[in-house]
């Protein structure tokens, strides 16, 4: 049920980024690489969509830390061909808060993701190349990223497809063993998971997710299949407080035709 | 055609600011402050509709440039209740650019407009706060702002008013005449003014956008008015070139409910 089409999602996925990079008239591509998954499910999407010598994989690490994640990011730009940088983000991050310290990872997290952003919208425009997010389905219906952080992107080519499909992806594109096989982490601290961290596995969100929202089952329905109240509560309670992350900023409508309302080009525009 | 009912606006906009408020569950919120007109009026009615002592006012000049800025933003958070402080973004924008230098102001800009976000954005987590944006709806067609920098918020009351209506509800309210009296700047370097940037003055295109836009009249139509075709066009291609900065990341569909095409809750789910 949530299997995959491998073949026909790999066609579909790269004729989508090929086609909106001609749309919209860019030949190079951008795109963070952390060492995890995601990125490099991406990574491996472009290489086939474009040419790998127009991608540029920025590996943008907190000093020292993550050495690990670093060496497969950059591995994973050497056998694609990218020209690829290593880019440390601790002087702009520690520049901060030494004025305003605090011991909330959460905190430091949100603010090396947004730093991460600028940087990449900063190569965009510098080198006219079009931002590849890495999101997926899991974690924006979660809400488990950043606003305007590793949220924020031109084209998003993983963002309808769940964590667990993602890994049946990566293997049959080839990723390597050892980063499908990596626990994965937001990068927040040393030692930290997404599963310890939302208090549930990939494998229990998606089939929920997927009941939830693909499906429109009921709650009720849910917890009649044996999934537990609690774990459905849950994920219930995380889509709702994270809605606002994928909502343009609030706009109060007094006109004919409002931004993020009802003023869309090129669909209503242009005639 | 384009005045507008004074008292309405502001007695719509002060509820729709407590409403949401309201209905997010925030009592506090945070705004940047720049001196100039746009973040005055939002400050002005936020004053109304929140008690002041909730409304934290961060200003965060570059160094030592636009100090009347800094000073007439300060006269404002004073004037209003607010708490305030000031915030030096200068070390995170040297550390970066010291890295990857450049000439270029526009990209100086856009990281310095970042930056401010990612500080917006700690302060919104930090202390329960919601981020009163200050975008108009002029700047939001023309694309004139930068995306997940100043054009990022939680709550956009200004986001469907006119620059020049936005003079108007200036005057209604009470803000000091030397602030609407400025030049507008976006505050990318001394001197730069939105106009000369531009290339047009805010009436000629506020006029144009409220035929262009609220009025869906015909490019035509509008140069038989007497509008300059030159004039016309640029705006025109301004509105095209930056539909991306109005819109989340493209996600190719693949299932049944997607982020940002056909997942929306409250409005289909819940229920």
């Amino acid at each position: 049920m949530m299997k995959i089409n491998l073949a026909f999602i790999e066609d579909f996925l790269t004729t989508f980024i090929r086609e909106e990079f001609k749309k919209l008239g860019f030949q190079r591509a951008v795109l963070g690489l952390s060492g995890g998954i995601d990125s490099s499910v991406t990574a491996f999407l472009g290489a086939r969509a474009l040419s790998p010598a127009n991608i540029m994989a920025l590996i943008m690490p907190y000093g020292q830390s993550f050495s690990r994640d670093v060496a497969d990011a950059q591995e994973v730009a050497r056998q694609l061909g990218f020209n690829s940088q290593i880019i440390d983000i601790s002087p702009m991050i520690d520049a901060y808060f030494q004025q305003y310290p605090t011991e909330n990872r959460i905190l430091k997290g949100n603010k090396m993701a947004r730093e991460r952003m600028a940087i990449l919208y900063d190569f965009s425009a510098r080198h006219q190349a079009l931002i590849l997010g890495t999101s997926n389905k899991t974690e924006l219906l979660l809400g488990y990223g950043t606003i305007h952080g590793d949220m924020a992107s031109a084209i998003n080519p993983l963002g309808d497809l769940y964590k667990t499909q993602i890994r049946q992806l990566a293997r049959h594109l080839g990723v390597p063993e050892k980063i499908i096989a990596k626990t994965p982490t937001a990068g927040l601290w040393p030692g930290q998971t997404d599963e310890d961290e939302l208090g549930l596995t990939y494998d229990e969100i998606d089939q929920i997710l997927f009941r939830l929202v693909d499906q429109r089952q009921p709650r009720q329905a849910i917890i009649n299949q044996g999934y537990p109240a609690a774990k459905v509560d849950r994920i219930i309670s995380l889509i709702k407080k994270s809605e606002f992350k994928r909502k343009p900023p609030l706009i109060p409508k007094l006109s004919e035709r409002t931004v993020t309302h009802d003023f869309l080009y090129p669909y209503d525009w242009d005639k």
